[in-house]
């Protein structure tokens, strides 16, 4: 596969705690020189970085991360202002705890709220497969599908592991052909972003592939 | 040291990203068995958790939690549903990319607004010391003596590090008599709670000695 | 009725465009003399009311006032700022594009909302009788009933009318034992108060009457 | 003056109460038929009305409305909801009370903010001049002229009157070169439109003109 298809799907990536605007500004560099899908970034920059990048790269950002265990308000009031300083694409964590308590309802109340303050802009879901059962993977997928949100995404990078092919694989075998996949968490190089575009990813998060 | 009176410095802690409805009520129960001084949180809890602890517990919870890197606007708004659902104690991350940035300007104004959202309740600062250099500490120390912020906390248990004896012998020294210290992550058993509430730690931040 | 019994019975208001702090300093002081039921107030004054009256008096506010047509997500910031903030009350105006829309499910979902939002403290829903027919009234009775919701209130004293007797008796016949109402708009004097509370009114909104 | 030159300055608005979305419909198919500059609308309908009119019409909210008395952060999220809906325009109600209690640096702070989170969006600030004295009114022009915000509008058209020639020839006076002048409240044909156009306003908010 070509260096530029690569790069075209990733989402070039900082998140780390301690990201300054000097790295948001190297981060807009790289991606706009390397022909990334977007920069993602915390929520604090977005406005900040919407202005530097202006129309050249999209915005991305990410919300109630990456623990997902904010109220579904806070995570609202948080979309709506990243998109109000101009983020392009949303990219949210599920509340894992309502996973784990079995509360599917709630779930699928606060994806429909995130849905629907989203309009046509891009949200991908995070579902942290690191800490879900098989069972519980499927029914997010099932879940996402239904709503018709715009992807799926593996992981925070946070969490104890990050993407892996096993997961994609049960992807592909769960959603709805209108839901992509976004792989993110571990994939450092060239040859990891290609293998997870072959099997059918649209999105790569990473933070070290177009740095190099 | 009596056990009785380590246990009442204890901010009883769950905050692991899959935590369960279950997980918290068992944290409740052993908190008001041992007599601790609040049990910690996710925010989507706390209504609930409030509800069930009554006034026999006081009730904590994290706000910007981890990464510190969402907007003021919503930590204030994550703060005020808190306290509308009834938290008594608010751990508030600092933005660490204003520190680095240099905009101390920045994370006054954060902290103020805080302050002021918290008004008469218990606000702690989580400066993150794992992220941060001597001169940071010393700084975040005065500016938060000066806001007349409660508490000083050294980590969130989420970061490369958490509490150390040195970081709170710094804090000793530099910030006002009125600010008391918050110590958490890694302190795992009685013997290093003792140790800590020995150095003039008001509050010991923990998961693990509450339940033994 | 003696008159002190009315004046327990009286939210004291002041929701004038040009309120001023020493307006409210005044009707602090006029409710505390006279033994009201709460003082009524704009929502920016709340904290600072609440901190004047301490626990000498209720604080009430008011949210989506007057008009009703902010959002959902909006009124329940406004609600749970206002409850950080220490209020006791909250009077809130119902969407009436929604009521006229016939999108009931909206309104109930709105509703819903800002009675979980309120947990144990008072809420009122005006729904400005002046603006509905008899049937959305009696809708917006058995909406309220239904929800468990604490007052249905008559009136904003912005709209085209105030509280009318007539609505006070088509309330009684609609709604459940466990709703009490509030009447405002209109009512100035003693005498008028004592009518309507004669009718089985529980609070009267008025600015009038405790400031003779 | 030609009437498509009228039209193009008309802030096409329906604020009633009542507002149905057959009205807001109705609305938007005058305003673009009629070449207005924005339809005005309330909060609630903004995100369906901007889908509705997609891009061939501005659709312009009012925040804070009409009282002016809601709190700072309630505006701003407010203001970035319906930004985030696609609000291409903003009218804001400055708070009369931080005005009447000469509290003008709270004024400043909040339109700060306000600017802000508006970024390249049109802001325009109502300062509802039947509240306000000679003086007041001339400082809110300088505060709007120091801030750099795009709109001084005259009324809400739910105050106690609405715009004066009188108004628009101090404001004239006494803001900067760059800041526009938007008279509504009682305008409502095309005699009196034209009469404030030829004064130097640039915007004038009716409901009535557009649909004759």
């Amino acid at each position: 596969m070509e260096k530029e298809k690569i790069y075209a799907a990733i989402d070039h990536t900082v998140l780390k705690q301690t990201t300054t605007w000097q790295d948001v500004v190297r981060l807009c560099d790289q991606a706009i020189a390397g022909g990334a899908a977007s920069v993602c970034i915390p929520p604090s920059y977005v406005a900040r970085a919407k202005e530097y990048v202006a129309d050249k790269m999209a915005v991305c950002t990410v919300i109630g991360f990456p623990n997902g265990y904010q109220t579904t308000l806070v995570k609202l009031v948080e979309t709506k202002e990243a998109l109000s300083a101009g983020a392009d694409e949303i990219d949210v964590v599920v509340n894992l705890g309502d996973i784990k308590n079995g509360d599917w309802d709630l779930v699928q109340q606060e994806l429909t709220a995130l849905k629907k303050a989203c309009g046509k802009k891009v949200l991908k879901v995070i579902i942290e497969c690191c800490y879900l059962t098989e069972e519980e993977k499927i029914k997010m997928c099932e879940i996402i599908t239904a709503l018709g949100i715009d992807y799926i995404k593996t992981s925070t990078g946070f969490g104890s592991g990050g993407a892996t092919i096993e997961d994609i694989e049960l992807f592909k075998q769960h959603i709805g052909p209108e839901v992509k996949i976004k792989a993110a968490g571990g994939i450092r190089d060239l040859a990891a972003a290609e293998q997870y575009l072959n099997l059918g990813v649209s999105r790569i998060g990473s933070s070290n592939i177009l740095n190099h």
